[in-house]
């Protein structure tokens, strides 16, 4: 007797053992706090390109907001719930964007691109969420001498370097109000290779309300991301040499943020 | 100007940089040769279990398919085209099985779950061919008094344990020609948390023309899934505890096969 | 014309490149201050076993002092000077004793081993301080459900699980001065196999005037060490079932510890 | 009641738990056969440089002979009996030279730097051989459109890339016997900062009656050191650097070579 999907669960690939737990499904009795964690050391820094490059960039239905700034993030999370307490690294790469679709309208902070250290972390997120998610090797963050050091690399290529340096404290509260944050699902269709299965702008609320942020420093930042030839990253040369050939016009800060707690993204919405 | 899509081309997540590069797109003028590589080193156990534990692990549509024995394979690749000459290690999960849909009736090998210890082939396999692919650390195996060993684990829990001894060798053809592959592709759906948004039956012909065995031999095999806590394996301890929780009536033997070239999967299709 | 040591810098294998870098010896113009570096997360559990057991673990010249009480503890260490504000984890396994020598009397813990997760510490403290130290694959320590909880690998095989729960704020202060740490340094005579080149008492003052301790709890430890076949651990089963027969009397509590700061080692001597 | 040595077993730290297995000592009833492990796929490149230059890295005693030809060697073992058929990758750095001491004379192939990426051959080695290993990352090699691609790195820092290409059979036999292999074995003194405790010649006799050639390949290589900063190799830049100053007056060539067996280097010993 061949089993059935129990209605309301989320299931991933294979489907074939129940609904799969992860950020969004917890196992009953399992009490996380949203408010507490994952903690989070958030590393970033930002840079003036040119906006024709970003644009070339952009799915259709998509423009340039503002000025063409790219902001690179590394966030270190420790304390995750739906890992039981364990911690991984993503790297994110966005700017500001407009979304107008047939029906909705959006405006917020494009996602390009992520990178994980952690598999499971890619499959939820790209699955369920829409996230651009890819694999790194990412090694802790360091700090010497004033500099807060991070990198990513896969099979012994680093392919990003990101520093942020001359750090003064300044105010906990954001600079800013969170963007929204836009990004596109895509799914390839099996068997008629060049078509789309799915492709779906999807948005995550800018609002957190379970995040709080307990150290917050600003200082100056520092982007490089390193040429790749298709041998050094067979899967992803073409996305990081797309950022390497971004001119980097202006250096525009970077931020050294600690903070804990956050939301399950079960507020992701698709746009339409 | 946004970009738009090129005709024809494989795209993933991220989409913004361009058609993506993998097992079924190479660059131009790279070439490869499906005949030399990848090198695959495999070995694998099988064992009888209860058709009831099997059927209620088989999607709709799908109906066990003989003797109800589940097979299960370490491929240890190397000399991969596609990753320009790396390797990396695939753990599969099947039993027989038919399947009747609307239009198209197949019978072959269920493929229930497959383990590999990259991240990249996990992304593309889950999105192009929909391969139920999850990950897992895959030490090397070894071989050592007569013995070949196998295991898999996750950030430290060992889940998987596989040998193979008394092996002796046997003819380098197989002993039966190689079943079509089925699976379920399945994407859920983005905001209407416990809907699909894709949910496919895939099908791999069996016939691969540019694989070559060269080395076969045949023994006793084990096979042993070892029970996790939801701490353990947070997002797939259901996984494991399902296929730990088939009783081994009787082993069915096991083989170690040393073979080379294999095909893109372009033949993989999905059925209706 | 062939180099010389030059007087007075310390040298490791390879020594033919100039003096070696490392904990004792860092290049001119770096300024470390061993009163903010390193980073210690501290989880340690403590257990009465039998004093018999011990005693045949401890070299000539040493006798139990006290409770036969074993102290397994995890450092995980961040912001190091000498590896540039990297970090690396360290397992010590340690109990009371005296020794007593033709010339020196010293009574503190026995460390009777280390692992750690980077080899750079390894060669360093086993050349120049005679640390007891073996390599071991160590993940983060995770926080879950107010339990701290910590293990030890070697590819694969699990062998060390330590747990601390119910905690519960202590004062800062250390409940007694710290011990003098003792230990052997052995090294075998290339050769003339099974006589030893080397073999010295060492001692680790036990008063560190660089570290502070910023957060100190108490509660409930849980260690366990498991059994391993040689196979599992071939290089070190014999002192991983040592300790795993090592009887559990009674558990002596556990700890969780955060500091920072640290001593060079330089005041490492030799006991005669 | 403290324990003793064992006449005749060798022992290494920590010596509190009984002799220590490892490669030149066994566990009793594990029959090992030097004839057919390891497997071993080496693949090295040689450069002609300057005689002064390696002249600065020999220790007294030690004269550069014949053309200052400097061999790296990357060898991926797999098999390895006193690992209960685990493998692990040694890269080896070296150079003809001469030594004159005060008793013993001997040429062959001086040692200068081996990396491993396992520590625990590496504490093997330099305890029990004077061998002077290090640790480094080093992924399996791959071969690609006709190119062998080796290369090592530390903590996200790829210090050494070594490719053949252009191969071609050759015949099995090695084309000179091979030569003896010198080191100096070196442990600094524990508190007396700047003195040495042991300083040792010891020689590897060349001939390995275990040791088959299966295939051999000659063919165009290419060696490349990557200059670190400090912060980079904070334990080891000097060594990488010294070897990346080298200049490369002549490419010698390269080779690609399978083999079986070995010995276990009990036969290493002492010169004077």
């Amino acid at each position: 007797m061949a089993y059935r999907f129990e209605a309301g669960r989320i299931y991933r690939m294979p489907t074939h053992f129940g609904p799969a737990f992860g950020p969004r499904q917890m196992p009953d009795g399992i009490a996380a706090d949203p408010r507490s964690g994952p903690r989070r050391h958030s590393v970033a820094a930002r840079f003036l390109t040119e906006a024709a490059r970003l644009d070339a960039h952009l799915p259709e239905g998509f423009a340039l907001r503002g000025e063409p700034v790219v902001t690179v993030e590394f966030h270190y999370l420790t304390g995750i719930d739906w890992l039981a307490g364990r911690g991984y690294t993503m790297v994110q790469v966005s700017w500001p964007a407009s979304f107008s679709g047939r029906e909705d309208k959006a405006s917020g902070r494009f996602l390009a691109v992520i990178w994980e250290n952690l598999a499971d972390p890619i499959i939820t997120g790209r699955d369920e969420i829409g996230h651009p998610k890819l694999y790194a090797d990412i090694p802790p963050s360091r700090a010497w001498d004033g500099t807060h050091i991070c990198s990513a690399g896969w099979m012994g290529f680093r392919f990003l370097d990101l520093e942020v340096s001359g750090l003064r404290e300044v105010p906990l509260a954001a600079p800013a109000p969170p963007d929204d944050i836009l990004m596109l699902k895509y799914v390839p269709r099996t068997g008629a290779w060049g078509e789309g299965e799915l492709c779906q702008v999807t948005l995550t609320p800018g609002d957190d309300p379970h995040r709080t942020v307990e150290h917050r420093q600003a200082g100056t930042g520092q982007v490089r991301f390193h040429l790749a030839a298709w041998a050094d990253l067979p899967t992803m040369h073409h996305v990081v040499n797309a950022l390497a050939g971004l001119p980097v016009l202006e250096p525009r800060g970077g931020s050294v943020v600690r903070s804990r707690g956050g939301k399950s993204y079960r507020d992701q919405r698709i746009l339409r």
